[in-house]
């Protein structure tokens, strides 16, 4: 096992921007030992009153739409135009089965991972996607703390995990393709929806003309959708990570998004509730945990389980016997 | 409190059809009492095997969208031209606040609320969501079982019902007015994400015109979504209660949904994956009801609520030291 400092020694590091320490503190938030996690409790309630100045940006997109170029691109140029310091955290649940990995392959973010105004991480191995959105939100705060004010949390736009996500930025950002329409790209149901804006990928050399057909397309579509609560209506961009292009529209958009919604008090309220919302989810995970670890429980779901599947069993009488188990 | 009789009396009355043995069979469902949940339980598990054998068609819109006028008609469309058992439920959980209740008032389904056909169920008053979706899914157990082989679950399109609703029914259908690409309509974000069909409605008289560009612009909205597990295109149509136009089209469109969705499996897959996601939503409510009641929880919640929503406890933190309580 590796060495563990005391708490103030983690503070301070992070405090004074220690990329070393803060990669420490963010292995023992992923770390599985009780030991690990009081010792990650204890520096993250010293840090948070220095976290929470930054822009949470969540982005997502199918495999194929090009987004680990986008984040190089559209990170450096946050980086070398705006003056910002940026972190990239991932939210991968599946990427230990498949084997692939978003940010896995750091060698396909060669500028940003050597650049030291950036922090990359990966997604932590074998967790949970429950495990897994715990250590990004906790490492979210860490990130701050060292003075990173810019977070991207990437997440790939096939799973639960952007709900998840959504849940912890205060914009999230949709990937597209050109030709999206003809091709539904997989994206999952109820992701476009969460969208504040949509960056149509890979508009370059030939693309041209079909990412701007795609760009009215969308714009029309998210005009139908209902009025966010934000006030804020949904953004399409178009833009190109291998000419450079569109990236500053991206920024623009993303900054018009935080004056509204700093000014009506949204952004701020977004994040009171977010907070409230993980502590009462990480409250059903702890319940959800003991209940599912008990052994009575363990043995008997699995035959329950299948009546209520098959129409036997009522899902409600299911649910009262095995509530009395414990 | 009204009388009890037998489980075998209800469930001989259930079978055998008898709507006054329904109803009361509903009101065991929705009471509170420990000794009528009980009592309901045995009624449901012995009903079960009688029960599956209908469509469950979840229906949604805003106020002022004419859901009531639409049910009216489209219920007397399928009683007398599919020659169909019909049962109206409704989930509206702010129908107590509001004063306001969707099926509350009978009289707007004049026709439906009369005919022998037809059963008709308010939404239960004085309950949580939780308690309003559990009671309506086992009401529709109840209802198949007495041979009601269409049901429709109402939901208004505000809040966070109709994710539920969603999880209960097989089919999902829209109401959305002409011009609500304008109007924005306040249907919750996510909702349009969930429609396996939109209709139009009040497409009669003056509306007709705005009514078809309507179509026209959500169905090419719709194809640009991304491609649902069912296999299934979203449809949208127009349709009229006032002059009884579109209907035929819409029981069109449910059926041609029945008919893939049974041929390529979604169907029942889709019944057994919500069966025992309904063991698992009532498993975690059990468990969250026996947490909050805790007297430790309820007297220090408040205190270690407000200290998160501030940022000045964490969230992770604030979870472990509620949980250590019980």
């Amino acid at each position: 096992m590796a060495k563990r400092f005391s708490p103030d020694k983690y503070v301070d590091g992070i405090l004074a921007g220690d990329r070393v320490m803060l990669s420490r503190a963010i292995t023992l938030v992923e770390s599985r030992l009780p030991s690990d996690q009081e010792l990650a409790q204890q520096v993250i309630n010293q840090v948070l009153p220095k976290a929470g100045n930054s822009v949470r940006i969540g982005i997502t997109g199918v495999p194929g739409v090009g987004k680990s170029t986008f984040i190089e691109a559209f990170g450096n140029y946050v980086i070398q135009e705006q003056g910002k310091k940026l972190a990239v955290l991932a939210i991968d649940p599946t990427s230990q089965r498949t084997g692939g990995s978003i940010l896995g392959d750091k060698t396909r973010m060669e500028l940003l991972s050597t650049n030291p105004q950036a922090f990359i991480r990966p997604s932590p191995a074998g967790k949970s996607l429950g495990g897994v959105t715990r250590s990004t939100r906790e490492s979210i705060i860490l990130c701050e703390a060292a003075g990173f004010d810019v977070i991207f949390v990437e997440t790939v736009g096939v799973g639960q995990s952007e709900t998840a996500v959504h849940a912890m930025v205060d914009f999230f950002l949709l990937l597209m393709l050109a030709g999206a329409g003809d091709e539904l790209q997989g994206i999952k149901r109820g992701i476009m929806e969460m969208a504040d804006a949509i960056a149509i990928t890979k508009s370059d050399g030939s693309n041209i003309d079909k990412a701007r057909v795609a760009k009215a397309e969308y714009q029309n579509a998210l005009h139908l959708y209902p009025m966010a609560a934000s006030g804020w209506l949904p953004q399409v961009s178009t833009c190109s990570a291998l000419k450079q292009t569109g990236l500053p529209d991206i920024w623009g958009t993303i900054s018009d998004y935080l004056e509204l919604t700093q000014q009506n008090g949204f952004f701020q309220q977004k994040r009171r509730d977010q907070n409230l919302q993980w502590m009462y989810e990480a409250i059903r995970q702890g319940l959800e945990e003991n209940f599912y670890a008990h052994q009575q429980v363990k043995q008997q779901l699995p035959g329950i389980a299948e009546a209520v599947k098959t129409g036997q069993k009522s899902a409600f009488a299911a649910a009262a016997e095995l509530l009395k188990l414990v």
